[in-house]
This record gives C-alpha cells, structure tokens and sequence, in this order.
C-alpha cells in the first residue's frame, strides 16, 4: 500500500519528529494556515503519534476568498500585493493565530505550478510567514523542480522555521 | 527527493484526479473538514495540477476546542457521542458547507492509532460524513493497519464518496 504519511525512516518523518518534540518541548500548541501546501504541512505533523499534544488546528486556504473569510486577510493586500507575497502569509499567519490562540503558527502561499507562474512570481516562489505572540517573520523561497517539489520543498521550510523558532525565540 | 504527493502512477493519484474530473464536471466546488487525517485528503484533492477549479478550502480541526470553534460542532455531541462519532463528523461536514458555501463538503474524525483506543471506538475505526445541498450521509468504517494506513484507507474512502454522490446526486 502506497502511504502519504512520510516513511519513519524518510527526512520528512524526520523532520515533523523534531517539529513536534520543538513544540513539546517548549509547552507550545502550533497552527496552520496553507494555500499551495493545500494541507501538506498540517499533514505532515500529525503523521506523527501524540501530535495532538502540539497540534490544534488547520486552515487550507486554497480560494482568495476563504483566505478574506476565514483567516481575516484583506481585500486589498490580495488585490495589490497578490496572493503570493509576503504581506498576504503574514496575514494568514496572524490570523490563524487570532482565530486559534496557539502559540505558533506557520502560513505559506505558492506558484506549485506547472500553471500560474509569471515574470515576476514564477513557479516555485513560495512566501512563508511565522507568527508567535511576540512576532511576525516572513520569507521569500525560489525553490526547484515540479509541484510535488515544490510543495515538498515548502513543507520542509514551515517546518524548519517552526523548530527555528521554538528554539529561539 | 521522497515526495508526500502521491506519484502519478499510484492510486492514490488516480483517486484524487478521478474526484476532481467528477467535481469539474459537475461544476462543483468541495471543502474538507479533517480531524484524523490532518489535512491528508485536502492535500491529496490539490496534489492536482488545477484543482483551484474544484477545491475552495479545508479545515484540519484537530482538537475537540476547533471543532467546536471552527465548524460550529456542539459541545454536547462532542461530549455525550464522543469526536470519532457520526454525529460529529455529520456536524463537522454541514458546517463546512455552511462556512464555505461550496456545493459539497466532507468531514472525518477517526482514531488512527497507534494509542487513544477503546474497546467500544478501537484503533481503525473512522467516521466520515458528506454533505451536498440536499442532504448528508455519514458511515462508519473499520480500517487495518498501522497510522500511516488507517489515514490513507480514510483519504481513499472520502474521495470515493465524493465521486460517488457527484454522480449519483
């Protein structure tokens, strides 16, 4: 049988493991707010045993207008910025905080492509913003190769900045 | 690179495509409310190049506060029939509908192990509801296997009911 679930042995396993003892460890529940992801992220931690002592809750925001009505995003940073940048994950991410009262939360905004890469946002730029109680950090990624790559390579980096800033902050 | 996305060899894939020719065909839009599968089913709908035309959002409603929270679940289901119930996921998967506004929904809430088993809800058994604009329909099922196959028995069984009432409803 073909699992989704990471293999035990794989670095994404690996890394949702760590994730996950980051979050325990500092006593922190985390939340997710994902469009190119499409859930990947939220299903990456709780492919995990017992991910329901750091995991409380998702949002896949994959239509501008879920990510206004259910995350709080405005009209006008998806219409001036566009839904990939920057302004717009930050506000995915401080609102799934809002809406959630985690601790942490983690929102990402993709060109997964093949489709829907232009000059300026081509196909494997993804934002990614990170919210806490004390702060916001976002990030512009350029990643590499096909959607499943992309989105791969996204999971990767939400989790990471998770761990990051479990650690740091 | 190991890939979460499922290949485009595997069943899994052709699953997920297969929902989203249904949904297009219909002129459907879905949304997913997740507990057991962590976003799982949300992510293997938008594993498909295009399925911003089929696919508006999705809730990962993990803890029992979300699902109340986020989907507008009763405290008193999630007491006296308990998360993994069809009287929950029913709830999970009408107030997905009502907060999205999409023309079908479905919902899941299962225990997929390897702790949090009863003699009454054992590891394997999962609950999924679909709501359409007409009416909702629920089951309960027993799956096998370890975490990893009882969340990919549960994403295979929600995107063949979703074919199942595109066609049939």
């Amino acid at each position: 049988m073909m699992a989704t679930d990471p293999h035990p042995d794989s670095a994404l396993y690996q890394l949702a493991y760590s994730a996950g003892d980051a979050l325990k460890s500092r006593g922190w529940y985390c939340a997710t707010a994902e469009s190119c992801t499409g859930g990947g992220i939220a299903s990456a931690i709780t492919s995990i045993a017992g991910s329901s002592a750091w995991f409380a809750c998702g949002w896949v925001t994959y239509s501008n207008i879920s990510k206004e009505q259910l995350l709080g995003v405005s009209a006008d940073a998806l219409e001036k910025q566009g839904a990939v940048s920057e302004a717009v994950v930050r506000q995915m991410a401080e609102g799934a905080q809002k809406k959630s009262g985690v601790d942490i939360t983690v929102a990402v905004s993709g060109v997964a492509g093949p489709d829907g890469g232009t000059a300026e946002k081509p196909v494997g730029m993804v934002c990614i913003a990170w919210t806490t109680r004390t702060q916001t950090e976002s990030t512009t990624f350029m990643f590499d190769g096909n959607r499943a790559d992309v989105r791969l390579q996204t999971i990767e980096a939400a989790l990471n900045g998770l761990i990051r800033l479990c650690c740091v902050s």
